[in-house]
């Protein structure tokens, strides 16, 4: 849809400290920014720097031919972007749907927006809100190339990078949810490390170079796994799996000798056994992949 | 103990892969180096480029005023040195016990030392074999300091970096088992996102450029977590522990939507859940920490 405004306007519904942070970039860059938000009183900042506050969300949308939505899920996305004036309003328009949920979530939102005549970008952003409108943001996209490349010049006012990555609309979703697994998991061991080392007597602050130095070997290992990952040749000639359990058992003993619970490490042992009980005990740990995608 | 072959000589006692690659090291270095191996047909290459192998453990241990231990756990460690000929031949030598186990192994074998006049430095070796007499090599030490000192020289044989954590025998081991905890908990996550990735269509080699984007961003919030952890002021403020749960929900649905096991994915939302329950909602990841080790 082709319209006077555009691309001179931007509409942000979802006023959480992600969606405020979008929405003073957009101003920032110097875009006519219409902003709301389901609970009033979330916008006067953003208006006191010049942002259209809307009364409704169907105004909201009304305003801008390209619509970012930003809340705390897909649920909270369909209460407003399925409510009848809303829909009608978004006929023709752009949706980026920024909210982050599970690639499913966006298959069906993907499938409700072409029911409606309303064009569809799903989204995630990997950066915390204060990154937005930095070099640090990362967005990644999915959806229709045209449309991602019709609407970048205007998404570029958030900053950072922005990746499209691919036209299936999952894609966006999967690779968020695959980012925060690791993200969260690594946080998880990283804070159990810290318990253990100062039930040991160790700080935190003694541990973390260290820890740093863990971070550091693990994006070139990653890069090596997902070859092994993907051609299927798992080699543990260096590190077997077999000997990475028993240091996982080290760490559940030293874990619950102190009280500290050890379910994580219990749960990553469970899963390297797995493999061995399955013949695997030679391969190097990434094959726990193959085998906990098996049905 | 000052003997003539000090300090050009040196015994290494276990020949798996890692101790072979230590001897070899040894050897490159120019150091008389003796070897054993409780399954004889290990040192075979290592003779071979100049080794002397011997027939029993206390004729190796009698060989040097060093001796290296690196074998499976301190199960086989004491299986070896607390033999009375081998205890004997120990005395007033020095044991350097590169052998991975929990830090009160590491204290139990300091004490049975002392007891029998043995001269004993606890440490751990963080990176795979063939980093060993490179650059990349990580050691971690504990124990009267002036012994280390004084080992040092040749322990430098061994190439990398070789830090003194304490005179504390069992801070080796603590910072051994808190680094692998954080490794393999990362590692765990890694497997488990490449498995949800391809179970959604997105391959492992996709994922990596991404994942080790994830990867790049730990170290500094490890520091910054630490400071959180040891001062016990929890700044949730840009992501409180609330939001991480509803995204820790998300990795759980998507995988068990296709019959992925998220156990270590659930245990880590269990114990973001328990701070949340306990009243800190608001504070950030790393309060788990202190909650987990909280009796």
């Amino acid at each position: 849809m082709s319209t006077p405004y555009a691309p001179s306007t931007v509409t942000v519904l979802g006023l959480g400290p992600m969606g405020r942070s979008l929405a003073a970039a957009f101003l920032k860059a110097g875009l006519r920014t219409t902003v709301w938000n389901r609970t009033p009183g979330r916008a006067h900042e953003l208006t006191g720097q010049g942002a259209a506050g809307a009364a409704t969300a169907e105004e909201a949308v009304a305003a801008s031919d390209l619509v970012v939505v930003c809340v705390v899920d897909y649920d909270a996305a369909d209460s407003i972007l399925r409510g009848e004036a809303v829909t009608r309003a978004l006929k023709g328009r752009t949706v980026v749907n920024l909210t982050a949920d599970t690639p499913d979530r966006a298959r069906g939102t993907a499938d409700w927006a072409a029911a409606h005549g309303i064009r569809y970008l799903d989204g995630a952003i990997m950066t915390p809100a204060p990154s937005i409108g930095t070099p640090d943001a990362v967005f990644l996209h999915s959806g229709p190339r045209d449309l991602f490349q019709e609407h970048l010049p205007r998404l570029e006012a958030l900053g950072g990078t922005h990746s499209h990555l691919g036209e299936e609309i999952g894609r966006a979703a999967t690779f968020d949810i695959a980012l925060l697994d690791i993200f969260w998991t690594a946080m998880a061991g990283y804070a159990h490390a810290v318990a253990i080392a100062r039930a040991e007597g160790v700080t935190a602050r003694e541990l973390a170079p260290f820890a740093q130095g863990i971070g550091a070997i693990l994006p070139p290992l990653f890069a090596e796994f997902a070859e092994d990952a993907d051609s299927g040749t798992y080699s543990g000639a260096i590190n077997p799996i077999t000997s990475a359990v028993s240091t996982m058992a080290h760490v559940v003993a030293v874990s619950e000798s102190h009280g500290i619970d050890a379910g994580v490490m219990r749960a990553t042992e469970g899963m390297a056994r797995r493999v061995i009980g399955l013949g695997h005990g030679t391969d190097g740990f990434i094959r726990v992949a193959e085998v906990l995608g098996r049905h």
